[in-house]
Protein backbone atom coordinates (compact mmCIF):
# COMPACT_ATOMS: atom_id res chain seq x y z
CA UNK A 1 0.00 0.00 0.00
CA UNK A 2 1.54 3.90 -0.95
CA UNK A 3 1.73 5.80 1.76
CA UNK A 4 1.20 9.02 0.15
CA UNK A 5 -1.96 11.01 1.06
CA UNK A 6 -4.95 10.33 -0.64
CA UNK A 7 -7.46 13.01 -1.10
CA UNK A 8 -10.92 13.60 0.64
CA UNK A 9 -12.73 12.71 -2.49
CA UNK A 10 -10.94 9.68 -2.77
CA UNK A 11 -11.78 8.57 0.34
CA UNK A 12 -15.34 9.47 -0.05
CA UNK A 13 -15.12 6.93 -2.89
CA UNK A 14 -13.58 4.06 -1.07
CA UNK A 15 -16.68 4.82 1.43
CA UNK A 16 -18.93 4.14 -1.59
CA UNK A 17 -16.54 1.09 -2.74
CA UNK A 18 -16.79 -0.28 0.60
CA UNK A 19 -20.97 0.20 0.60
CA UNK A 20 -21.21 -1.17 -2.39
CA UNK A 21 -18.78 -4.74 -1.79
CA UNK A 22 -20.92 -5.15 1.40
CA UNK A 23 -23.87 -5.17 -0.19
CA UNK A 24 -22.56 -7.58 -2.77
CA UNK A 25 -20.96 -9.79 0.10
CA UNK A 26 -24.23 -10.13 1.65
CA UNK A 27 -26.29 -11.48 -1.54
CA UNK A 28 -23.12 -14.26 -1.41
CA UNK A 29 -21.15 -13.14 -4.22
CA UNK A 30 -17.44 -13.43 -4.14
CA UNK A 31 -16.25 -11.79 -7.31
CA UNK A 32 -17.09 -8.87 -9.17
CA UNK A 33 -15.76 -6.95 -12.47
CA UNK A 34 -15.01 -3.63 -12.18
CA UNK A 35 -17.69 -2.88 -15.05
CA UNK A 36 -20.51 -4.80 -13.03
CA UNK A 37 -19.57 -2.95 -9.85
CA UNK A 38 -19.75 -0.24 -11.76
CA UNK A 39 -22.91 -0.98 -14.05
CA UNK A 40 -24.70 -2.22 -10.77
CA UNK A 41 -23.82 0.78 -8.73
CA UNK A 42 -23.82 3.43 -11.22
CA UNK A 43 -20.36 3.94 -11.00
CA UNK A 44 -17.52 4.98 -13.23
CA UNK A 45 -15.30 1.89 -14.00
CA UNK A 46 -11.98 3.41 -14.77
CA UNK A 47 -12.29 5.59 -11.98
CA UNK A 48 -12.71 2.26 -9.70
CA UNK A 49 -9.64 0.62 -11.40
CA UNK A 50 -7.79 3.91 -11.06
CA UNK A 51 -8.86 4.48 -7.46
CA UNK A 52 -7.78 0.42 -6.78
CA UNK A 53 -5.03 0.09 -8.58
CA UNK A 54 -3.79 3.23 -6.24
CA UNK A 55 -3.65 0.25 -2.71
CA UNK A 56 -2.51 -2.56 -5.00
CA UNK A 57 -3.23 -5.13 -7.09
CA UNK A 58 -6.66 -6.94 -6.22
CA UNK A 59 -8.06 -7.46 -9.78
CA UNK A 60 -7.95 -10.65 -12.03
CA UNK A 61 -8.07 -10.53 -15.43
CA UNK A 62 -11.54 -11.85 -16.25
CA UNK A 63 -12.42 -12.98 -12.84
CA UNK A 64 -12.85 -9.37 -10.78
CA UNK A 65 -11.94 -8.65 -7.56
CA UNK A 66 -12.34 -11.23 -4.46
CA UNK A 67 -15.38 -9.19 -2.94
CA UNK A 68 -13.83 -9.97 0.51
CA UNK A 69 -10.13 -9.61 0.16
CA UNK A 70 -10.97 -6.19 -1.38
CA UNK A 71 -13.86 -5.03 1.15
CA UNK A 72 -11.14 -6.10 4.10
CA UNK A 73 -8.50 -4.20 2.29
CA UNK A 74 -10.74 -1.02 2.10
CA UNK A 75 -11.76 -1.42 5.70
CA UNK A 76 -8.05 -1.25 6.36
CA UNK A 77 -7.26 1.68 4.16
CA UNK A 78 -9.74 3.97 6.04
CA UNK A 79 -8.90 2.33 9.26
CA UNK A 80 -12.18 0.89 10.31
CA UNK A 81 -10.94 -2.23 11.25
CA UNK A 82 -11.11 -0.53 14.94
CA UNK A 83 -12.98 1.29 16.56
CA UNK A 84 -13.76 4.81 17.35
CA UNK A 85 -15.55 6.44 20.43
CA UNK A 86 -17.39 9.53 19.33
CA UNK A 87 -18.59 12.79 21.80
CA UNK A 88 -21.52 14.66 20.63
CA UNK A 89 -22.24 17.89 21.37
CA UNK A 90 -25.21 19.20 21.56
CA UNK A 91 -28.39 17.22 22.52
CA UNK A 92 -30.90 18.79 21.05
CA UNK A 93 -33.13 16.96 18.25
CA UNK A 94 -29.68 16.86 15.44
CA UNK A 95 -27.33 15.77 18.51
CA UNK A 96 -30.40 13.23 19.46
CA UNK A 97 -30.68 11.70 16.08
CA UNK A 98 -27.14 11.25 15.65
CA UNK A 99 -27.08 8.94 18.92
CA UNK A 100 -28.74 6.31 16.98
CA UNK A 101 -28.15 7.36 13.55
CA UNK A 102 -28.87 3.95 12.30
CA UNK A 103 -25.87 4.10 9.65
CA UNK A 104 -23.83 4.69 13.03
CA UNK A 105 -25.18 1.63 14.61
CA UNK A 106 -23.35 -1.02 12.58
CA UNK A 107 -20.47 0.86 11.80
CA UNK A 108 -16.66 1.43 13.60
CA UNK A 109 -18.28 4.51 15.27
CA UNK A 110 -19.49 4.22 18.78
CA UNK A 111 -21.33 7.07 20.35
CA UNK A 112 -19.58 7.42 24.17
CA UNK A 113 -20.81 10.84 25.59
CA UNK A 114 -23.59 13.23 24.43
CA UNK A 115 -22.79 16.81 26.48
CA UNK A 116 -25.99 19.84 26.58
CA UNK A 117 -25.30 22.87 28.74
CA UNK A 118 -29.68 23.19 29.43
CA UNK A 119 -29.76 21.76 33.13
CA UNK A 120 -33.35 20.58 32.02
CA UNK A 121 -31.42 18.04 29.62
CA UNK A 122 -28.28 17.27 32.18
CA UNK A 123 -28.86 13.62 33.62
CA UNK A 124 -31.61 12.52 31.10
CA UNK A 125 -31.02 9.44 28.92
CA UNK A 126 -31.27 9.53 24.78
CA UNK A 127 -30.42 6.11 23.65
CA UNK A 128 -28.79 5.09 26.51
CA UNK A 129 -26.41 7.83 26.14
CA UNK A 130 -26.76 10.17 29.68
CA UNK A 131 -26.62 14.01 28.91
CA UNK A 132 -23.18 15.11 30.57
CA UNK A 133 -23.05 18.84 31.63
CA UNK A 134 -20.60 20.34 29.00
CA UNK A 135 -19.00 21.89 32.22
CA UNK A 136 -17.05 18.31 32.36
CA UNK A 137 -15.96 18.07 28.61
CA UNK A 138 -12.64 17.54 29.46
CA UNK A 139 -12.68 14.72 31.82
CA UNK A 140 -15.29 12.42 30.12
CA UNK A 141 -13.53 13.09 26.98
CA UNK A 142 -10.28 11.90 28.68
CA UNK A 143 -12.13 8.87 30.72
CA UNK A 144 -14.21 7.85 27.70
CA UNK A 145 -11.10 8.04 25.01
CA UNK A 146 -12.88 9.97 22.73
CA UNK A 147 -11.80 9.87 19.42
CA UNK A 148 -14.08 12.10 17.48
CA UNK A 149 -16.52 15.17 18.50
CA UNK A 150 -19.57 15.80 16.86
CA UNK A 151 -20.57 19.50 16.73
CA UNK A 152 -24.42 19.34 16.75
CA UNK A 153 -25.18 22.99 18.49
CA UNK A 154 -26.02 26.43 17.64
CA UNK A 155 -23.88 28.21 14.95
CA UNK A 156 -23.29 30.69 17.58
CA UNK A 157 -22.20 27.99 20.22
CA UNK A 158 -19.92 26.34 18.13
CA UNK A 159 -16.22 28.40 17.83
CA UNK A 160 -16.50 28.01 21.46
CA UNK A 161 -17.12 23.71 21.39
CA UNK A 162 -14.67 23.98 18.71
CA UNK A 163 -12.38 25.43 21.35
CA UNK A 164 -12.84 22.90 24.19
CA UNK A 165 -12.54 20.07 21.77
CA UNK A 166 -8.89 21.69 20.65
CA UNK A 167 -8.34 21.41 24.38
CA UNK A 168 -9.11 17.96 24.57
CA UNK A 169 -7.04 17.27 22.20
CA UNK A 170 -9.75 15.39 19.75
CA UNK A 171 -7.96 15.44 16.49
CA UNK A 172 -11.30 14.90 13.86
CA UNK A 173 -14.30 16.78 14.69
CA UNK A 174 -18.03 16.27 12.18
CA UNK A 175 -19.68 19.65 12.40
CA UNK A 176 -23.36 20.54 11.75
CA UNK A 177 -23.42 23.58 12.56
CA UNK A 178 -23.58 26.43 9.78
CA UNK A 179 -20.58 28.08 10.74
CA UNK A 180 -16.90 28.05 9.64
CA UNK A 181 -14.39 26.22 12.26
CA UNK A 182 -10.55 26.66 11.42
CA UNK A 183 -8.57 23.55 12.21
CA UNK A 184 -4.76 23.49 12.10
CA UNK A 185 -2.95 21.52 10.35
CA UNK A 186 -2.90 18.44 13.05
CA UNK A 187 -7.22 18.60 13.35
CA UNK A 188 -9.46 17.43 10.44
CA UNK A 189 -12.88 18.70 10.38
CA UNK A 190 -15.62 17.78 8.21
CA UNK A 191 -18.38 19.77 7.55
CA UNK A 192 -21.86 18.52 7.02
CA UNK A 193 -23.65 21.67 6.35
CA UNK A 194 -26.84 21.78 5.71
CA UNK A 195 -27.68 25.26 4.34
CA UNK A 196 -24.49 24.94 1.80
CA UNK A 197 -26.14 21.59 0.60
CA UNK A 198 -29.04 23.38 0.10
CA UNK A 199 -27.26 26.10 -1.51
CA UNK A 200 -25.50 23.88 -4.77
CA UNK A 201 -29.26 22.21 -5.40
CA UNK A 202 -30.78 26.21 -5.44
CA UNK A 203 -27.99 26.99 -7.75
CA UNK A 204 -28.82 23.90 -9.94
CA UNK A 205 -32.45 24.99 -9.92
CA UNK A 206 -31.70 28.27 -10.80
CA UNK A 207 -28.91 27.39 -13.66
CA UNK A 208 -31.46 25.53 -15.55
CA UNK A 209 -34.68 26.90 -15.53
CA UNK A 210 -36.68 24.50 -17.48
CA UNK A 211 -39.99 26.32 -17.15
CA UNK A 212 -42.23 23.45 -19.57
CA UNK A 213 -40.69 20.73 -16.90
CA UNK A 214 -42.55 22.17 -13.78
CA UNK A 215 -44.74 25.11 -13.70
CA UNK A 216 -43.99 27.94 -10.75
CA UNK A 217 -46.15 30.84 -9.73
CA UNK A 218 -45.16 34.45 -11.36
CA UNK A 219 -44.61 35.36 -8.13
CA UNK A 220 -41.93 33.15 -7.29
CA UNK A 221 -39.89 33.77 -10.51
CA UNK A 222 -36.31 34.66 -10.31
CA UNK A 223 -35.00 37.91 -10.92
CA UNK A 224 -32.39 37.70 -14.20
CA UNK A 225 -29.32 38.19 -13.21
CA UNK A 226 -27.76 40.99 -14.49
CA UNK B 1 -22.29 37.06 -15.47
CA UNK B 2 -21.01 34.21 -17.15
CA UNK B 3 -23.16 31.09 -17.56
CA UNK B 4 -21.34 28.49 -18.09
CA UNK B 5 -21.79 25.90 -15.67
CA UNK B 6 -19.73 26.25 -12.20
CA UNK B 7 -18.84 23.51 -9.83
CA UNK B 8 -20.32 22.35 -6.80
CA UNK B 9 -16.69 23.24 -5.14
CA UNK B 10 -17.29 26.69 -6.08
CA UNK B 11 -20.79 26.58 -5.11
CA UNK B 12 -19.94 25.49 -1.58
CA UNK B 13 -17.65 28.67 -1.38
CA UNK B 14 -19.78 30.93 -2.50
CA UNK B 15 -22.06 29.43 -0.30
CA UNK B 16 -19.19 30.38 2.53
CA UNK B 17 -18.01 33.75 0.99
CA UNK B 18 -22.04 34.65 1.54
CA UNK B 19 -22.07 33.57 5.04
CA UNK B 20 -18.84 36.04 5.50
CA UNK B 21 -20.53 39.00 4.14
CA UNK B 22 -23.22 38.61 6.26
CA UNK B 23 -21.79 38.56 8.78
CA UNK B 24 -19.52 41.37 7.96
CA UNK B 25 -23.02 43.29 6.85
CA UNK B 26 -24.03 42.81 10.15
CA UNK B 27 -21.48 44.32 12.20
CA UNK B 28 -21.74 47.90 10.14
CA UNK B 29 -18.98 47.30 7.89
CA UNK B 30 -19.54 48.33 4.02
CA UNK B 31 -16.55 47.20 2.22
CA UNK B 32 -13.71 43.91 2.63
CA UNK B 33 -10.99 43.68 0.82
CA UNK B 34 -9.75 39.91 -0.39
CA UNK B 35 -7.06 39.87 1.82
CA UNK B 36 -9.27 40.61 4.99
CA UNK B 37 -11.84 38.39 4.46
CA UNK B 38 -9.37 35.81 3.97
CA UNK B 39 -7.65 36.69 6.87
CA UNK B 40 -11.10 37.30 8.80
CA UNK B 41 -12.34 33.89 7.62
CA UNK B 42 -9.26 31.82 7.23
CA UNK B 43 -10.15 31.63 3.16
CA UNK B 44 -7.34 31.98 0.80
CA UNK B 45 -7.38 35.52 -0.55
CA UNK B 46 -6.46 34.27 -4.07
CA UNK B 47 -9.05 31.99 -4.44
CA UNK B 48 -11.17 34.84 -3.51
CA UNK B 49 -10.22 36.90 -6.20
CA UNK B 50 -10.27 34.19 -8.84
CA UNK B 51 -13.86 32.89 -7.83
CA UNK B 52 -15.48 36.55 -7.35
CA UNK B 53 -13.46 37.82 -10.91
CA UNK B 54 -15.66 34.81 -12.55
CA UNK B 55 -18.46 36.60 -11.91
CA UNK B 56 -17.79 40.30 -12.99
CA UNK B 57 -15.86 42.95 -11.21
CA UNK B 58 -16.84 43.77 -7.61
CA UNK B 59 -13.24 44.94 -6.44
CA UNK B 60 -11.88 48.36 -6.25
CA UNK B 61 -8.64 48.24 -6.27
CA UNK B 62 -7.56 49.81 -2.83
CA UNK B 63 -10.55 50.16 -1.93
CA UNK B 64 -11.85 46.28 -1.85
CA UNK B 65 -15.56 44.82 -2.66
CA UNK B 66 -18.76 46.17 -1.78
CA UNK B 67 -20.30 44.68 0.96
CA UNK B 68 -23.92 44.49 0.26
CA UNK B 69 -23.37 45.23 -3.75
CA UNK B 70 -21.51 41.61 -3.16
CA UNK B 71 -23.67 40.00 -0.79
CA UNK B 72 -26.69 40.38 -2.71
CA UNK B 73 -24.60 39.06 -6.34
CA UNK B 74 -24.09 36.34 -4.57
CA UNK B 75 -27.39 35.63 -3.48
CA UNK B 76 -28.74 35.79 -7.08
CA UNK B 77 -26.31 33.65 -8.26
CA UNK B 78 -26.76 30.91 -5.88
CA UNK B 79 -30.36 31.22 -6.75
CA UNK B 80 -31.70 32.50 -3.13
CA UNK B 81 -33.31 35.71 -4.21
CA UNK B 82 -36.59 33.35 -4.28
CA UNK B 83 -38.52 31.07 -2.03
CA UNK B 84 -37.72 27.01 -2.12
CA UNK B 85 -40.11 24.81 -0.55
CA UNK B 86 -38.88 21.65 0.94
CA UNK B 87 -40.36 18.36 1.77
CA UNK B 88 -38.86 16.19 4.13
CA UNK B 89 -39.58 11.94 4.12
CA UNK B 90 -38.68 10.43 6.81
CA UNK B 91 -40.34 12.07 10.16
CA UNK B 92 -37.81 10.24 12.78
CA UNK B 93 -35.60 12.19 14.97
CA UNK B 94 -33.59 13.30 11.75
CA UNK B 95 -36.43 14.68 9.93
CA UNK B 96 -37.84 16.14 12.69
CA UNK B 97 -35.00 17.86 13.71
CA UNK B 98 -34.82 19.24 10.23
CA UNK B 99 -37.95 20.83 10.28
CA UNK B 100 -36.45 23.52 12.57
CA UNK B 101 -32.70 23.23 11.87
CA UNK B 102 -31.72 26.96 13.22
CA UNK B 103 -29.84 27.34 9.47
CA UNK B 104 -33.47 26.79 7.70
CA UNK B 105 -35.25 29.15 9.72
CA UNK B 106 -33.34 32.00 7.95
CA UNK B 107 -32.67 30.98 4.69
CA UNK B 108 -34.78 30.88 1.34
CA UNK B 109 -36.02 27.05 2.46
CA UNK B 110 -38.86 26.36 3.66
CA UNK B 111 -40.47 23.07 5.19
CA UNK B 112 -44.16 23.20 3.95
CA UNK B 113 -44.19 19.28 4.14
CA UNK B 114 -43.09 16.34 6.04
CA UNK B 115 -44.03 13.04 5.17
CA UNK B 116 -44.16 9.43 6.96
CA UNK B 117 -45.46 6.06 6.87
CA UNK B 118 -45.76 5.21 10.49
CA UNK B 119 -50.18 5.35 11.03
CA UNK B 120 -48.73 6.23 14.65
CA UNK B 121 -46.89 9.50 13.43
CA UNK B 122 -49.18 10.72 10.77
CA UNK B 123 -51.38 13.68 11.09
CA UNK B 124 -48.91 14.36 14.19
CA UNK B 125 -47.00 17.98 14.90
CA UNK B 126 -43.59 18.60 14.43
CA UNK B 127 -42.87 22.80 14.33
CA UNK B 128 -46.17 23.22 12.96
CA UNK B 129 -45.77 20.83 10.28
CA UNK B 130 -48.25 18.61 9.56
CA UNK B 131 -47.15 15.13 9.07
CA UNK B 132 -48.47 13.62 5.99
CA UNK B 133 -48.87 9.86 4.88
CA UNK B 134 -46.23 9.37 2.26
CA UNK B 135 -49.11 7.68 0.61
CA UNK B 136 -50.67 11.15 -0.21
CA UNK B 137 -46.93 12.15 -1.59
CA UNK B 138 -47.77 13.28 -5.29
CA UNK B 139 -50.71 15.08 -4.56
CA UNK B 140 -49.53 17.41 -1.65
CA UNK B 141 -45.60 17.84 -3.32
CA UNK B 142 -48.00 19.60 -5.89
CA UNK B 143 -50.46 21.63 -3.85
CA UNK B 144 -47.16 22.90 -1.88
CA UNK B 145 -45.27 23.14 -4.98
CA UNK B 146 -42.51 21.56 -3.74
CA UNK B 147 -38.99 22.04 -5.06
CA UNK B 148 -36.60 20.44 -2.90
CA UNK B 149 -37.12 17.40 -1.42
CA UNK B 150 -35.09 16.14 1.54
CA UNK B 151 -34.10 11.95 2.23
CA UNK B 152 -34.23 11.00 6.52
CA UNK B 153 -35.92 7.89 5.95
CA UNK B 154 -33.39 4.24 6.78
CA UNK B 155 -31.09 3.00 3.73
CA UNK B 156 -33.80 0.67 2.70
CA UNK B 157 -36.66 2.84 2.02
CA UNK B 158 -34.69 5.26 0.10
CA UNK B 159 -34.20 3.78 -2.78
CA UNK B 160 -38.39 3.75 -2.67
CA UNK B 161 -38.81 7.35 -1.87
CA UNK B 162 -36.16 8.42 -4.33
CA UNK B 163 -38.46 7.06 -7.07
CA UNK B 164 -41.76 8.99 -5.95
CA UNK B 165 -39.89 11.88 -5.70
CA UNK B 166 -38.78 11.63 -9.12
CA UNK B 167 -42.09 10.32 -10.30
CA UNK B 168 -43.49 13.42 -8.68
CA UNK B 169 -40.90 15.62 -10.87
CA UNK B 170 -39.22 17.17 -8.02
CA UNK B 171 -35.58 18.06 -9.35
CA UNK B 172 -33.23 18.51 -6.59
CA UNK B 173 -32.69 15.96 -3.46
CA UNK B 174 -30.95 16.46 -0.12
CA UNK B 175 -30.28 13.01 1.02
CA UNK B 176 -29.17 11.97 4.50
CA UNK B 177 -29.72 8.29 4.04
CA UNK B 178 -26.20 6.26 3.87
CA UNK B 179 -26.60 4.81 0.38
CA UNK B 180 -26.30 5.87 -3.42
CA UNK B 181 -29.06 7.51 -4.83
CA UNK B 182 -28.63 7.63 -8.76
CA UNK B 183 -29.64 10.92 -10.47
CA UNK B 184 -29.92 11.33 -14.16
CA UNK B 185 -29.58 14.68 -16.09
CA UNK B 186 -32.45 16.37 -15.00
CA UNK B 187 -32.06 15.77 -11.37
CA UNK B 188 -29.47 16.79 -8.69
CA UNK B 189 -28.93 14.98 -5.57
CA UNK B 190 -26.45 16.16 -2.73
CA UNK B 191 -25.89 13.34 0.11
CA UNK B 192 -24.37 14.37 3.38
CA UNK B 193 -23.60 11.17 4.32
CA UNK B 194 -22.48 10.79 7.99
CA UNK B 195 -20.66 7.85 7.28
CA UNK B 196 -18.79 9.31 4.83
CA UNK B 197 -17.86 11.93 6.44
CA UNK B 198 -16.97 9.68 9.67
CA UNK B 199 -14.98 7.45 7.15
CA UNK B 200 -12.67 9.85 6.01
CA UNK B 201 -11.88 11.27 9.62
CA UNK B 202 -10.76 7.50 10.38
CA UNK B 203 -8.67 7.63 7.50
CA UNK B 204 -7.12 10.69 8.51
CA UNK B 205 -6.75 9.37 12.34
CA UNK B 206 -4.77 6.05 10.83
CA UNK B 207 -3.00 8.04 7.89
CA UNK B 208 -1.43 10.50 10.54
CA UNK B 209 -0.84 8.16 13.97
CA UNK B 210 0.72 10.66 16.18
CA UNK B 211 1.38 8.23 19.16
CA UNK B 212 2.83 11.60 21.54
CA UNK B 213 -0.37 13.38 20.83
CA UNK B 214 -2.58 11.33 22.44
CA UNK B 215 -2.50 7.76 23.98
CA UNK B 216 -4.42 5.20 22.45
CA UNK B 217 -4.54 1.61 24.96
CA UNK B 218 -3.13 -0.62 23.33
CA UNK B 219 -6.18 -2.81 22.50
CA UNK B 220 -7.33 -0.35 20.16
CA UNK B 221 -4.10 -0.04 18.17
CA UNK B 222 -4.81 -0.68 14.56
CA UNK B 223 -3.40 -3.31 12.64
CA UNK B 224 -0.72 -2.50 10.42
CA UNK B 225 -1.75 -2.22 6.58
CA UNK B 226 -0.05 -4.60 4.58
Amino acid sequence: MKSEKISQLTTNRLSIYLRCLKELASEGLTSVSSDSLADRFHLNSAQIRKDLAYFGEFGVRGVGYDIALLRDHIIRILGLDRSYNLAIIGAGRLGSALVDYEGLLRSSFHVKALFDVDPKKIGKKVGGITITDLKNFQSVVKKANIDVAVIAVPANAAPDVFEKIKKAGIRAVLNFAPVRLNADDEMRVRSLDVNSGLESLSYFLTERPQPGDKPKPAGKARKSAQ
